[in-house]
């Protein structure tokens, strides 16, 4: 797994990317490990209209000029084939990124990464064509993205730290981001199910802060979590982390920043939290990189189908 | 607070609606309470190309052709206020539904609905206007909602039957929904966090199959958690729903679906998720409406600015 982990730097190298006709908007399709880069990309790169779905139903909006992407690595992720055909019963112009299977049998616009990864461990791959299609004057975000993964490649103490607290404390790690790292948020959630087999929620601010403060200021303890938050915000979220801390009363742990573009900020985020799951992991003496309760659940649902 | 629940099935019944000019897109920002409405109206009615913000800025593809609806109850959110002015300045169609304050004297298009209540107890006035603008052909919809809301009125005993062992077992809710009712499962996530002030959480499915099922199902015990899952579904998610409790080996309440359109229910289940958080608050002899921890917030964020 730890190789798979350190790939990431160099994933944003590749330079495929799709040649799009005019469109009125986009919509990203995606599970999981997959869903997450078209999630990241529609967070930072607001100037694109697109919209993001993880389920087996796109938008009744989508007709011929809409721009649908289906995102699976493994190219067999049922939802997103489901999203892929009625993308092409609707008239979409249809495109996707995987690294083979049903997706590119199906699909004649099919951008092929690198196959033999878990999914989770492809989101350079899966990212970087998005940016290179959409934003060909943002090349350089993926150069910084290749060096702050790099830069957490030397070194990664700190989230290893980190691993070995949460596993004394034996809690459930809370992650709290803020605009435009929500879905970070949410990726180190589900990093923190997969390489160490753990629940794991995230929040996000400023919205935490209309609802979720009250039940982190409220009368039950919170022994069972570990909350983290995101550092390096603008003044206006920092503001609200420091007092949001203060008025509940929880102790929260401050995540440092590094990268000066947003993409690079997210990357580091996310390479973070790749290691601090991965290494959270291992001190719980769990294999981070094997999933098998997810291809039992696959297994038992073709054996249903009719 | 009771009585500000038992309001639901008549906000239904308002008329006001926008009459819009033609748009490419559709933004509607709004937080918490308020928030809550633009989200389970996008979710449901996927014909309008609308997108949810919950922060301070707008996507940076909004202008001319897009129509910005910014949703406040109090009418003094600053951060939709924020979304209002960049959406101002980027040239949209602007409109706000609120009950008053700054918003209402800063956008010329504003629709008025009545004042006094919590925010989150106003999501029928706030969602109404929105279908009544953009689906006028659903009005049946209004009227189903308004009548499951009712129904629950009359007998909401389950709701406080599950309260009583939620306290019981002095647990953490984590409520799983599946589309198109995710922002129903995170609206029960806010409203214990309100209602109850108490820690909550949401996920949904097939989305969760992907990687939370890891964690449900890892080596960690979950005894502070107390799952909850949305019944009803189509064969293909409750096929899901079963696999991956067997899988996991949680143990999982279903909660009853009621209605036949898909607004009905998601009020039939947002609903029953408003008596089930007040029980849980009176239960936990916590006064459900009170929420001074959000007061006294922004309180010290006014404070603070320069």
């Amino acid at each position: 797994m730890i190789d798979e982990i350190t790939a990431l730097s160099s994933q944003f190298k590749t330079s495929d990317q799709f040649s799009l006709p005019d469109y009125r908007d986009v919509i990203i399709a995606g599970m999981g490990g997959s869903g997450i880069a078209g999630m990241i990309f529609s967070e930072i790169y607001g100037e694109v209209p697109a919209r993001n779905i993880s389920g087996y139903h796109i938008p009744k909006s989508a007709d011929e000029e809409t721009v649908f992407i289906g995102i699976s690595y493994s190219g067999n992720t049922e939802e997103t084939i489901s999203c892929f055909r009625e993308a092409e019963r609707a008239g979409c112009k249809t495109y996707a990124i995987t690294s083979g299977g049903m997706l590119s049998k199906l699909c004649k616009n099919t951008l092929l990464i690198p196959g033999g990864l878990q999914p989770r461990s492809s989101v350079g791959y899966l990212l970087t064509p998005l940016i290179r299609t959409f934003c060909s004057d943002r090349i350089s975000d993926l150069e910084e993205s290749s060096e702050v993964a790099a830069a957490l490649d030397r070194d990664h103490s700190l989230a290893q730290d980190i691993a070995g607290k949460i596993v004394e404390a034996a809690s459930f790690p809370v992650v709290m981001g803020y605009p435009p790292f929500a879905s970070i948020a949410y990726r180190w959630q589900t990093q923190f199910n997969e390489n160490a087999k753990m629940m794991a929620f995230s929040l996000v601010f400023p919205e935490l802060d209309h609802n979720a403060i009250v039940g982190l200021g409220g009368s039950m303890p919170l022994d069972d979590f570990f909350f983290m938050h995101f550092g390096g915000s603008d003044q206006k979220i920092s503001k609200r982390i420091g007092y949001t801390i203060e008025l509940s009363g929880i102790s929260s742990m401050e995540i440092p920043q590094s990268g000066s573009t947003d993409l690079g900020k997210a990357i580091h985020f996310l390479h973070f939290g790749d290691y601090l799951s991965y290494f959270t992991g291992l001190a719980r003496k769990v294999d981070p990189r094997e999933v098998n309760i997810i291809e039992k659940l696959k297994y038992q649902l073709s054996q249903s189908s009719p």
